[in-house]
């Protein structure tokens, strides 16, 4: 079987460390050339992540929108020079170029292309993470998917009426894109997905509350735009509180602060409590800590972000070897050279840069001068639920921009994450499933497994100490 | 909404506790009835568990075989008279009529139904189950999907060829329909799906080993049904043992004993070792624990296994008014009253029973006898993997069974479990799963969160104590 394999024993070997859309593009572009490539990531799978609320909020299922590395590269471990393993980075040393993993392997290179990503950040309040989970991984998801459920579910097992209320507030904190698909999706799932499923409850009296510290949801959008994203939100039945800034979340509920005219007209900040037991953290983004690392190894610089602050050409000053793309680089684009602009947080951006990257490493190579990266934007997106959307979409080899919103931007919304989902199969799936939700208002992955296996309490509305003690257990 | 409902507040309470096979049943045939209906379960879902396997072999996504209880009995919950609680049942006192949850409601009933089922049995060595899982619920399913697949990636890290043999080994302990479908599609996997997605191994070499205490595999079915059995297993590349006999598990692999003959012809038993990591356990099955709840409150007698022992009508010495069904009854069958036969613990016979207890209850409340269970036996199936499968069938309102095996078994197998399925869209996603793994040999459903969130170590080949610490992490 091997023996049709490239021979790989002097080919310069590249690492690439995460295998999100920037790190599988590099992948798929290097396996073309002269190298032999090891790709590492803390994951089995390569994740959609456009698509991961649709997981959290149990319209699909998981193994729609995630697929194996190693089967998304197949052709290339095919070829011979690509080898995935499934691991966790611990350090990077760029002096003696190895990564060690958990376990102590040292893994050598001669090129690395660093694409961790991001985690989220809770502007140091990493306190609040119990509470509010953020939505960043399958693991993410699968939490948030049962707290919803399971709120629900003690919401129709508490006989209290006052106790009952915060089980049916569902909080999301942080307006960008996915703070409103998850406040659309989580309206819809209360007035038409559980509307009669339910015997002591009526869910759609369900509250879904979108807090943003900002004075407008979708802050990167214009603000027509935002304004329709509001319309759409309200029209789903979503409260959207702009301008609420969180001072603290904890077991019963979230504490924010609103500027609001007084009685006398003077402006002050009132200090509020929402009582909830289900809060979504989709507010702040850190760069992974693989980037301190790296910096702690070579002495590049950070962005207050955590980011790798890169050089035109993706690497890292005076380490011609070694690039950062994706939600970890802090890059500029230089389609125009004289005014560099920086490059958003999205997928497009991440793909783009890990190509690049990626050539830059076989330009080195071939004794080519590496090129500055250049950022094509093919505009913005955000979905609001079932029907709604807004677009912002770029007219090619032009600075113009068509803004549109409503059905056809949701329509324009589904095709653009059907057609770029990977692999033929999932499109399939993902479409089916979405079809089905669509004329039935039907999620049909609400399953998770026993909480009691997971977290003791999770289900437990009020505990009892007075309760006989589990002797059935 | 509400006042559409029927009016409950006269009608007599039925609790039913679990919703496998045996309470939805139940429930479904009590919601014509005159009475209230409460359904307790200590998940959201009922589980299709003849097909629980596949999702830990990730040939199918959760929620294609699990479907949310609510959404099931939604008709009957717009009926008015029928309200699903997930909730943990802590004890049960006939004498106070109540059962108590998790929390310290206390659940009044006038009827109750107890349809718990059944768990793994350690056989007294509870120590085991970290290191070899049972196959009951979805968690269970999610621990084997991620243990099977970790312990791939972990043979691709590992770069010493001893240390390597362990990871590819697979063990199954039982071989009931259970293990006997495990190994089959473990078999499969390392054969078929994995080969081409590897650098460093081939999953070819990978070892499948099904080891079973009794002489034969599949040991309720007929001699010749076993033999096929074993030929296909043998067939799709998995090692069978039966008469080994477990002594004892931990993290490095089975000990186990089996009677050999010497070379002076004398029988003696003999010792082994199997190094493994990854052990999935399909032996011994016990009653829910809440059996002896209500043997503790009541005085039912249990049997060996800890199954209530009930009466003809499935109802329980003494008190009329609470019925044991499914997995947790230890019932005859008065097909012929003069030898009544013990019911075997399959789906068929929880079904039968829920229905019957149901029937039962409704009987007592128009003033009638309540009837002796009469099971009626459609024969056995079970598959080995893709192709291969035994069938015993009987033809209706005879004596006479036919057996078949091998391809015409899988179809019957495969159109019998679709056609049983709960919800007419999960029938089409499971058939199209299965259309797909059928003619690419592949499983979609690969894929798990991020290990290190759940087991800190589950990923880790040979954690190295010089290793760095986890600044970076």
């Amino acid at each position: 079987m091997k023996k049709h394999k490239l021979d790989t024993t002097n080919l310069p070997r590249v690492v690439i460390i995460g295998c999100g859309f920037g790190g599988l593009e590099a992948a798929k572009v290097l396996s073309h050339g002269p190298v032999d490539i090891t790709v590492i990531d803390r994951t089995n799978h390569h994740l959609f992540q456009p698509l991961l609320y649709q997981v959290a909020t149990a319209g699909l299922p998981a193994p729609a929108i995630a697929g194996p590395i190693r089967h998304i590269l197949r052709t290339e471990i095919a070829r011979g020079n690509t080898t995935v393993l499934m691991g966790e980075v611990m350090s990077i040393d760029s002096a003696s170029k190895c990564v060690v993993l958990d376990g102590g392997e040292h893994i050598h290179f001669d090129f690395l292309i660093l694409a961790a990503g991001a985690t989220h950040s809770y502007f140091g309040r990493d306190d609040w993470a119990k509470y509010a989970p953020g939505l960043k991984t399958l693991g993410d998801a699968f939490t948030i998917r049962r707290r919803v459920l399971t709120a629900f579910e003690n919401a129709e097992r508490e006989t209290d009426p006052v106790r009952r209320e915060p089980w049916l507030t569902f909080a999301v904190v942080g307006a960008g894109p996915t703070g409103v698909e998850m406040a659309g999706t989580l309206a819809e799932i209360a007035q038409q997905t559980l509307r009669a499923e339910f015997q002591r409850i009526d869910s759609r009296r369900a509250r879904v509350v979108l807090l943003e510290g900002a004075p407008r949801v979708l802050g990167t959008f214009p603000e027509d735009l935002s304004e329709r994203a509001k319309e759409q939100l309200e029209g789903l039945g979503a409260e959207v509180l702009p301008g609420a800034k969180v001072t603290n979340i904890n077991a019963f509920g979230i504490h924010y602060d609103m500027v609001e005219v007084g009685p006398d007209g003077s402006k002050q900040t009132v200090s509020h409590f929402l009582p909830t037991r289900t809060v979504v953290w989709a507010a702040g983004v850190a760069a992974s800590p693989l980037g301190k690392a790296l910096s702690k190894s070579t002495g590049c610089e950070l962005d207050r972000a955590g980011r790798v602050i890169v050089q035109p050409d993706l690497s890292i000053p005076s380490h011609q070897n070694i690039f950062v793309v994706g939600d970890l680089a802090s890059a500029k684009s230089y389609l125009d050279p004289d005014n560099p602009t920086l490059v958003p947080g999205v997928s497009p951006g991440a793909k783009q840069m890990g190509r690049k990257a990626a050539r830059n490493i076989l330009r080195q190579l071939a004794g080519q001068e590496t090129q500055a990266f250049r950022y094509f934007d093919y505009g913005a997106l955000a979905t609001i639920g079932k029907r709604a959307a807004v677009a912002l979409v770029d007219i090619p080899f032009t600075k113009k921009k068509i803004k549109f919103s409503g059905f056809p931007a949701w329509l324009f919304w589904l095709w653009v994450h059907i057609y770029f989902l990977i692999g033929f199969r999932n499109r399939t799936v993902v479409f089916m499933d979405w079809a089905w939700a669509y004329f039935t208002s039907q999620r049909h992955a609400r399953v998770f497994p026993d909480p009691h296996a997971l977290e003791p309490n999770a289900v437990v509305v009020h505990r009892d100490p007075n309760a006989p003690s589990p002797d059935t257990k």
